[in-house]
Parts: C-alpha cells; structure tokens; sequence
C-alpha cells in the first residue's frame, strides 16, 4: 500500500465550507458514512475549472486508498495537464435508491447517498503509479491483478492516477418513507431502486469457465451494491 | 408543454468544442443517443464555477423537455443565486454498464454510457414554472401528478427549475465485450451492472393498494433501465 495513514477520528472534520444549507438535517457526520458511499459508488463525477474558465464534469473510475480517494482517468483529457499544477476539484459521488412518493408532489422527493470531497489533486509519482494502479484494480476487479500479467512499463507511462485526501468531504443521505405520517385513503411510501450484478457474460471464443475473480467480483460488488437497511 | 422547438435533426451538433479526443471512436453523434442515455438517467452531476472560482457538482433531479433539460433542486444552493445571472454549466449524465475483463488490467475497462450537456441554463420564469415542475414530476413520478393535490402558490414560489438547450451536448458510450479477440486458456468478457427497480414500500398506516402510479411508475422505469442490447 502507497499510503499508510489511518485517521483514527470518526467523525468527519467540521468546516463552514463543508456545511450543508438546504434539508441540513439530512448532513452526516459520521466517516463510516462517508467511506460507506466511496464504497459503493461506482463512478465519481469529477468537476474542475478549465484554463478558459468555465467547467467541466468528467466521470471517473476511482478507489478509496485509506484517507485518499485515487482517481484514474482518460491520459488525453485536459484534467491531467491542469492536475500537474494541482488543480482545485470536486468529486462528487452520488447513489440514487429510489423515488419517494409524499402526499403531494411537492413533499415527495428521491432517496440517494452523496459523497462529496473537496480539494486538491496530484498526480502519483511514477514510483507509486504502479501500487495505485493495483489499488483501484483491486477495488473495481477484486482478484484479477494475480491472474493476468503485470502491467509493463510503456503501459505504466500511458496512464494516470490522481490523489485526493478525503479530509475536505461532506456527506448527504437521505432514505426511507415521506416525513409526514400516513393519511387515509392516500398511498404513500417509497419505490426503490438498486443497482444489481448480472451473470458474467463471456467473450466469444473464451474456452474455460469464469475466473476465481470474476466470481469474487460479482460477489464483493453484490454486497457494496446493497442498499444499507434504513431504520424503520 | 413549454417548450414547442422540436429539431428534426437527427445527428448532435459538430463543433470542435465537442469532440471527444480520448478513445474517439466511441464518440456517438445520434440525437437518438443522447437523448436515450437522458432518459435512462437518474441523477445529472451538475458542473459550475462558484463566486469564489471554486468548481462545484451537485446531483439534481432532472428530466428532457424536448430540446431542452430542466433541472430541479434545491433552492437554497448556490446554484440558484449564480444561475440567476445566467451560469455558465455542464450537466453530465452517467450510466455504469459494468466492467469489461480483457487479457491484461491495462486493456480491461468499464461500460458506460455518458452525456454532457454545455451551455448556460437560466430559471424559468415564474408563469413557466408549473408546467415544467409537471414535466420533471411526469418524468420522476409518471401519472402522480393527477393524482395527488395540484401544488400551491406558496410551494411553487420556493421551487426554482432550470432550464438549458441542449445544442451543446457530447456523447460517449462504451459497449459489449474487450477489444482484442479471446485466447485460449483465459477468462474474458464482461460483468454486466444494471439498475432495478424494486417492490414499493408502503408508509407505516396505509390503509390501499399502490395507487396506480406507483404501478405505472415501476413498469416505466424498467423499460428505462433496461441496458440496450448490443450487436455482438
């Protein structure tokens, strides 16, 4: 591992930065939270300021790597010549689990888990490059690193991985049933939605049956994918 | 409806500004693609540069209003105040379709499916107002709307809606199995991630049956879901 400080704080850092203004109850403290969404969240949207100014939101693969988010991303986009310098991002990481139906529309809402962190980014060093690349192929692929060939160098040189440390992150959840109670003859509650694995789908011509990784893959991406169980 | 523009052209908008320059090829310059992935979409990642030159993204609610994307969130957010004035935004829309398992972690990726709409979007004005709130709630809660109390004067006053053009739209999508060819002895292919919708949750005291929208709302959303079939 490229990084070996562990923050042994719980609760995430309080700034007036990191405040959330609107529905602010529905802010969380806790880091379990916060690690909990990096962890099931499969795309973090990256937003930056470009040269001319105005901004830009790339999708990004990412993984969490202890108290940084590592980020790896298209080599050609405009995001690593501007990451060089250090660029100020945001990463936001968003869950949607599901509609939520109130007695009017306007108390009706969504439920969803959002992760965003605040900061500078860098690029690893070339030393590193190769331990980060292997930290968010274990996080995307658990397994597949020690059942293909390493990577070779002209690989390493083509790609990136930006660091961010999670210390400038806020966290926003809301889930489960409309605020007000139940009204007769009116039905509400809530519709959710998931985000589910299917059956490895093999290439044609592929003569032997799914890998040990794909299956832990499938596995290990059920269990991060399940909504947590709301106290109801 | 608001908006009666309907362009007839089916292909998006050429401009340099909008080319993708990483992987090219999976560009795609079908209307019919942007506007597939809007509707498949749940959350719109929402890219601005704050007053103090910050980038900021927020998950928002939105929904296709022919040409144009209204966008839906909480008003209290800084969004608001700067896209008075008429600020500059990307919307970006991402679907994760899965991870793609090639010979080597270097050529293995991920499946998606992503727009990004550019351009300046400004509030719609206050007689729009209702009419477009029922196009995101038809959109989110298809059939709802008739069947709960219309929204009052005062919840329409504190609701703001965004709408933007999407003549600036750019369209990635990334499909189906590893590029290279399959050899003997290894595992490649794909492990498909898809959206679904689960079973409506009834608030604690409702005394009915899922009201007809809910019923609609599930059997909409699973069509929207539903991963396109590629050629393979």
């Amino acid at each position: 591992m490229t990084v070996s400080t562990t923050n042994t704080d719980d609760q995430l850092r309080d700034s007036p930065d990191l405040l959330v203004h609107r529905y602010k109850w529905l802010q969380r403290r806790e880091r379990a939270d916060l690690f909990a969404i990096l962890d099931a969240g499969t795309i973090a949207h990256v937003g930056f300021v470009r040269p001319d100014g105005k901004p830009m939101v790339i999708p990004m693969a990412y993984a969490r790597d202890g108290e940084f988010l590592l980020m790896h991303g298209s080599s050609g986009s405009g995001l690593t010549r501007s990451a060089v310098a250090g660029v100020e991002l945001v990463a936001t990481i968003s869950i949607f689990d599901g509609l939520v139906y109130a007695q009017s529309l306007f108390d009706s809402t969504v439920n969803y888990r959002c992760a965003m962190v605040f900061g500078r980014a860098v690029p690893v060093t070339e030393r590193e490059r190769e331990d980060c690349i292997r930290v968010i192929s274990e996080r995307l692929m658990p397994g597949r690193w020690t059942e293909v060939r390493p990577p070779t160098k002209r690989e390493l040189a083509a790609t990136y991985v930006l660091r961010m440390p999670l210390d400038m992150s806020s966290v926003k959840v809301r889930e489960g049933q409309p605020t007000e109670d139940a009204r007769s003859g009116i039905w509400t509650g809530y519709l959710p939605f998931e985000s589910v694995v299917g059956e490895p789908v093999p290439q044609l011509g592929v003569d032997i049956v799914p890998a040990q990784s794909i299956t832990m893959a499938a596995d290990v991406w059920k269990q991060r994918l399940r909504r947590p169980t709301s106290a109801e």
